[in-house]
């Protein structure tokens, strides 16, 4: 301020300044940067400046002081059903296929409409924002419901359009599923919020025939595919009797894997599944508390980020978690990976954040746009306060974020620039809305038949 | 209140009456009671009441209204070491030996004086009682300062007279040790939140002669034994090295095995180790963060249950956690136990609350004093909001306390019938304190060489 020469040059005006005690920007070239600004003008990241020289060259609009928190890219959950929030808690300590069979699948023929996805993915999306979420990789029944709560909480959103074999509520056999696929995802076309991938549900409820289909299609759109892998040993083992073949095998023979595959959970893996992954550049969405509830086993997270696979982190539906907090999926990503591999060196800190925000983008293609605080990508953002006394003193914030934080430290949640949550307030979603939601839905979920 | 009779009683007054939506009393009669009235006089818990009947029997003095709640038992963290909470997250994602020989143990070197653990184990009371807790089982230098610290925020616990062979700043070698346990011990007689254990450190640092020691004065004081056990492989190929016996066969030998000793973590355990703690009534505080940060494993938790071994939950100290924070422990011990045994019924929700609760309690021989919500016994308590829409529905409160709640959702903490928090308040703590304590230390602990 003191050179003449300065004072002379006109300040730029942008829309947003976002001043922060750390940035921590999930790039190439930055672990941590302190006393920074972040430069934001219509919905992208312009420019990261020491909070001093920012002041000297834009002027903002907003301007929002961050004196006690770590801004990180906005958390992306990238593998969700949203629209099971309604179920949180329905049926716990069970064996998978009670589970599924006696409590999931009849309150899901019960109560699944249009009106329930899009109530129950407004919940998720609420959720998922007070903890510093940004975007999410779903996979449920009317995708187009999921699409109006997203777009309604301001969230991001990589819809599935799911596919099974048999029928249910919404859709009567494989090429119904896909039908009514391809008018949601006409549906939300032109949204910048909104993409879509094909999700076939599982190879244990997908056909040869239709996983064929999804292939050719997912070419013609350049769409990504979502699928549920090599969760459970029955899964394997049922796939080995009726086709003679592992299922990742058989979706091998399809031509299936390739940089376009999500597979969620991969808990039970041989050696040459994981090389065979590694090959074709598959992701995977880590779903380490859902893996654990449901008892499937312990995924070899090591052993795959060993391999250079590309490592996300999922909640998975909240059914199954049941709280829909990457926080706490990045803890125990990072503590399990530790304690299952008896190496307290594995999967650190700084890693689990990459499985929660770059790594993410990169699973769903979305790596130029988000992922990382970087010029030129949309400012999809959340501030994380870390001077709160409970989890004092804090040393370094990298593993403060994810050994101490919890997500009620989250402040401030933006997507695209726009601040969409606020210590406990909504720009898009009423408190009363999420409540009338739970006093509709509670008592026709308690007793579903 | 229609029967004229009724009216002509006088009502008994009492200190306090809460009523909750849900009181989950942890005793052998009820799992669950709803709308109902802890009577609490003097301290102890007077009656259990629903709630219109304990207004036409009592009036209390206080009267506390938890419409949304769920009233639990106070939380009692089984193993702790309070005074490391100034170290939290001070070196992380480091192997064993190198956290400890060149991190933790330097530290505690250059800083650990008596103001040091003072002012660390009220930091340490401040968060466990933000999280509902209640009681601590504690081991650490200096532990006349613990109880200082214990003393002020009000809250129980129960001290280790820690013994090592090797001199600290705190003492020179094993008998010094001894010594100044028992001066501290002495120094908190007649307290009633105020118990002593006696805790030689761990069978890699604690000789034969010493343990001998402990056994007698144990014997002779009629105290508990807290101790470090089979917390990784190492100690355990170490010890057959050095002594040709595996630590639990050592400690055997000497008989150390009681209904008097908690062992903390037990990861790595043979059958016939298993049967013998079965055997002996021994008592396992179970430390599942610690153990996966730590890279030490996963304790075989689902045997020792099921061979009816009392477990409870710890956080340990927060440099290997990096929280004091029971419903983390609790969600991650059924989730963990879930996992490793591939079994979605392991270790459900209600053993969860009774390993950080009534078994606690009886590991340190407190059950007829905390532990349940049972006439009788102290008022230490806890209420957590069922409510909040993050977390909701709610269908099942103890699947909600365990799976979806966190501490943030603990609203009051009560010891003794005293309530000691309450939202972000304490009785006996200034948040201006718990701010001066991290200024002074964590500058001094940054580079304490």
């Amino acid at each position: 301020m003191s050179n003449p020469d300065q004072l002379l040059k006109p300040l730029t005006n942008v829309d947003l300044m976002i001043e922060a005690h750390y940035i921590v920007p999930m790039s190439k070239t930055h672990r941590l940067l302190e006393d920074y600004t972040a430069i934001i003008d219509a919905g992208l990241i312009v420019e990261l400046l020491p909070i001093a020289e920012a002041r000297q060259k834009y002027t903002a609009t907003l301007l929002v002081c961050l004196n006690e928190h770590a801004l990180i890219p906005g958390l992306i959950n990238l593998h969700s059903h949203a629209a099971m929030s309604l179920m949180r808690g329905i049926a716990d300590d069970l064996p998978l296929m009670t589970w599924l069979e006696k409590h999931i699948w009849p309150t899901e023929q019960a109560v699944v409409s249009e009106r329930y996805v899009k109530d129950a993915s407004l919940l998720a999306c609420a959720e998922m924002m007070s903890g510093g979420g940004t975007c999410f990789n779903d996979m449920y029944f009317y995708p187009q419901e999921s699409a109006f709560a997203a777009k309604q909480a301001g969230m991001r959103a990589n819809l599935g359009l799911v596919v099974l074999e048999f029928p249910t509520v919404y859709a009567s056999d494989a090429d119904d599923y896909l039908q009514k696929g391809f008018e949601a995802h006409d549906s939300w076309r032109g949204n910048p919020l909104i993409t879509s991938s094909l999700a076939p549900h599982a190879p244990y409820t997908v056909s040869n025939q239709t996983f064929e289909k999804v292939i050719t299609y997912a070419e013609q759109l350049s769409l990504g595919i979502h699928t549920h892998l090599h969760e459970t040993r029955a899964e394997i083992s049922q796939s080995e009797t009726k086709y003679g073949l592992r299922p990742l095998q058989r979706l091998a023979s399809f031509g299936l894997l390739g940089p376009n595959l999500v597979a969620a959970h991969c808990v039970h893996l041989q050696n040459q599944e994981m090389d065979m992954l590694a090959e074709y550049g598959c992701h995977i969405a880590h779903c380490p508390s859902s893996n654990l509830k449901l008892g499937s086993g312990i995924a070899p997270i090591t052993a795959l980020l060993a391999k250079n696979i590309n490592v996300g982190l999922g909640t998975d539906g909240v059914a199954s978690n049941n709280r829909m907090d990457m926080f706490t999926e990045m803890r125990l990503a990072a503590l399990l990976a530790k304690g299952a591999s008896e190496d307290a060196t594995a999967l650190p800190a700084y890693q689990a954040l990459q499985m929660a925000t770059i790594n993410a983008a990169k699973a769903i293609g979305l790596e130029d746009k988000v992922g990382s605080i970087e010029v030129g990508k949309f400012a999809d953002l959340a501030a994380v306060r870390l001077d709160d006394l409970m989890i004092a003193p804090c040393y370094d914030p990298i593993s403060h974020l994810v050994y101490a934080c919890g997500r009620e430290h989250v402040t401030h949640t933006w997507v695209a620039g726009e601040l969409r949550y606020c210590n406990g307030i909504y720009a898009g979603i009423e408190p009363r809305e999420l409540k009338e939601i739970i006093d509709v839905w509670q008592p026709k979920l308690r007793q579903p038949n």
